[in-house]
């Protein structure tokens, strides 16, 4: 099953993408630069969407559902915003086909059915959110309005990697109106939180929280929050971002409210979303030559039964036995499977189960029942023990609390090992080529030397973290005066 | 609040609209025929959404995601579903904005940024998901798949409504592949039986199960069964639909399997799905001239508390016995809104809460908090009691489910009221315009009569009902022999 599977330090390129496809998360479609997320890949996504969901509603927002299209038209009105995404958009001209009259039995767009103007696919909707927003905000009454969206956007993208970049992603984008800057950028840093909540307990990613850059900020906001996590091929991914909007696009459509003092003042936004990109992050962040390790939490199934038989009686002993230790893990919230085929040979499934990360594999045979044991073996360490049947439930419940510990834990002692502070130019791009990781470096606070060092090293700034102490240096680059360090790392 | 709601008797059609933007549903959105579905009526559909998802994946099924585009190649494999959707299909035909050299600030199509191929925004997707099974399905082994798939689709409607009709709409789609003709038919029973369990005891609308004649089956199917509800205006509304597809898209995208036999054989296929129109038939089902009628079941707060008081002291006694009561209600998985809001008169809150269609509200007051009582009114019936606060969490619990009948028994007996045989067509005319609704006719079994009685009338056959007795009759126009009944109506 994973034979043949690339291995990390061979071609890390090539690991990933065979993973992706082999372990049934994912593969390429039919259309250029769409994938198809297959069954075991969607599982784990509902499991992220319904933690995360749980977590925005905690934190007040409510879901809604706003159109695919936007109109050319609409989509212009925040300029900056529109001219950030204009090259990646997918445009809408027709809506008919009619039967080719030189072709029978196909079709052809229907010339005379031409849009009066052009419908963008949605790559991102503050457009069309916050021309709905102009009529749902009056008074500071109408806020906070916090709302939700689960959809599907398109980004036209040339090259294209399954999860980490598809011309279209599933996501979620979050949009907040507020009476005051302050609450707006309180939202920001709360959903910041959120994101690096889910990422760390959840994904079991340890990540960096910072600011972006002028540069590497969403087109139309004033400042981008973001999480970033390293992979294990010292490469950084953006996990999530959270954006302060100002009033840009309150400006751009017209969503003014009236204050507790009669006056009228326009609304402050918040925009913050992640996507499927996390699933590309929750691959390339743990697993290994073997396949996908899972972290328990977003594991579609936690535990697996393989049984050891030869004679059918035996495997009627140990199904019975499966049965009842599935009912007492399924009545704590534990997903469990029993992999009963008699199509293939223990060695076949344990591979398989391993490809697919299960985080503990249970093997039962007739010795153990004899012996009231099992054999348990956990994916992320390939221990093995012996273990009692008796109370399994319980040890296998502390196994995988440990199990998602452990995976986070080792994450981020990866990224400790991969975090060096540099102080010159020369080792910067020493450390980048001979051990890539997060660089924690001065900056002297210009996007020239930001881009200067971009072009030659591909590395980029991936945030100012919000925890950096202050620290007087200078730039490696340019000498300049600096007075805290920034994250910079080749990135995904 | 509801102040000025239309009444369904003196126009259902603007009661509909007016009823489905002042309750928060839906409203029309800045892009034509796409709609905006409000917080409030997306946690209706997330309801629905919940349990929809737990009664497939009851059944064997798994969630994954297809592409949203679909190459016009691709689109026009299986010539039946293209010619039957292709009148309607938005067309993607470029992939880049630019800005227009003769408008500042103006954006214009790339006109060098055309697809060589136009992507078709999917209208329902077995041609994309059907290219994909080609390489999933090689063996009898990998057979049955049972996959289904939440989206958005788009069909190009000129004359849309909230939730009925419109251009995007939200819905599942469920696709599966079999090895034998017997086994997919079936799986499209079964579904069909899923819709009409949801239906029934979920949306709490009787439905008649059947078959579509010919004239009304989806583009592609070898048959469509279908499940019809009765609207309060006499109007029948297709609920849910599902297909049994034959070997048709298995033969457009050549998907065969290897049977037991080790010889080749086309694959069977089902496909089937229910849409945000069900949000359309919850609506119009029990709602009255007051606001919605929520069947419990579906509702997004199931019991709203609204305290009557004067002073503050009053009202924070009331807070305090209501947290009690809501933390009770809420061990009991019951819903509930505490609205303590004192820019709001009690009059004003029970408007808005009847508007919205709350099933229980419950108000309470100091002379309540004395007595140990409170006032109970619901919403289906408008009865009002004083209820001992004592035990009052199970005698609520109680209550909503006998809501959740009452709504069920009073559409079907609405159902019942308003089916009638009929046997003459002049009889028939007159029922359609004087006391529409079903009407059980005779029926040669003719596309031709069929149309000639839509033309005329209006009315379709919704279906051949699954549980129709044989009886020998004529063909209420054209007097030619018909072995069994069956249901037309005019529709949604
Ligand atoms: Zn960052
Ligand atoms: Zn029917």
């Amino acid at each position: 099953m994973s034979k043949g599977l690339p291995k990390r330090s061979e071609d890390y390129s090539l690991w990933y993408n065979e993973l992706v496809k082999r372990a049934g998360l994912a593969e390429n479609s039919g259309v250029r630069g769409c994938m198809v997320i297959k069954p075991y890949g969607y599982a784990i996504w509902e499991k992220m969407q319904r933690v995360l969901d749980d977590m925005f509603k905690k934190t007040g927002h409510s879901n809604a559902y706003f159109p695919l299209f936007i109109p050319k038209s609409m989509f212009e009105a925040e300029e900056k915003n529109a001219e950030g995404f204009a090259k990646e958009c997918a445009v809408v001209t027709h809506y008919r086909l009619q039967n080719d009259p030189d072709n029978k039995g196909k079709l052809r767009v229907d010339p005379e059915a031409r849009l009066e103007e052009e419908l963008v696919v949605r790559p991102t909707s503050e457009a069309i959110i916050w021309s709905t927003y102009k009529n749902w905000i009056q008074s500071y009454r109408d806020l906070p309005l916090l709302i939700n969206q689960w959809a599907n956007v398109v980004r036209w993208e040339m090259r294209t990697r399954l999860f980490l970049r598809t011309a279209e992603f599933l996501w979620q984008e979050g949009h907040t109106a507020h009476a005051t800057a302050e609450e707006a950028v309180a939202e920001t840093v709360q959903m910041l939180n959120v994101y690096a909540d889910f990422a760390e307990n959840y994904l079991a990613l340890p990540v960096v929280k910072g600011v972006k850059t002028p540069n590497e900020r969403f087109a139309g906001a004033l400042d981008t929050y973001c999480i970033e996590g390293l992979m294990q091929d010292g490469k950084a991914l953006q996990a999530g971002t959270s954006h302060f909007l100002g009033q840009n696009f309150a400006q751009a459509f017209d969503v003014k409210f009236t204050n507790k003092e009669g006056k009228l003042e326009h609304v402050w936004g918040t925009s913050w979303g992640v996507s499927t990109r996390l699933m590309g992050a929750l691959v390339m962040a743990h697993s290994d030559d073997e396949g996908l390790v899972l972290p328990p939490k977003l594991a579609p199934i936690q535990v697996v039964f393989v049984p050891i038989f030869r004679k059918d009686e035996e495997l009627a002993q140990i199904s019975e036995k499966v049965a009842e230790l599935k009912q007492k893990l399924e009545a704590k919230g534990i997903s469990v499977k029993y992999d009963d085929r008699d199509t293939e040979r223990p060695g076949f499934k344990f591979a398989e189960w391993e490809l697919k990360g299960v985080p503990v594999r249970v093997a039962i045979g007739p010795r153990d029942l004899e012996n009231g044991t099992a054999e348990v073996a956990r994916r992320d360490t390939k221990e093995k023990q012996s273990l009692q049947l008796e109370g399994l439930e319980n040890t296998l419940e502390n196994l995988l609390h440990d199990i998602q510990e452990n995976i986070y834990n080792k994450a981020l002692q990866f990224r400790q090992e991969n975090t060096v502070k540099v102080d010159s130019y020369e080792e910067f791009k020493r450390v980048l080529d001979e051990k890539p990781g997060f660089v924690l470096a001065h900056w002297d606070g210009t996007p020239e030397t930001e881009e200067r060092i971009k072009e030659e090293t591909k590395a980029t700034i991936r945030c100012i973290a919000l925890d950096t102490p202050e620290e007087a240096g200078v730039d490696m680059v340019t000498g300049k005066p600096s007075s805290r360090r920034v994250y910079f790392a080749r990135a995904y």
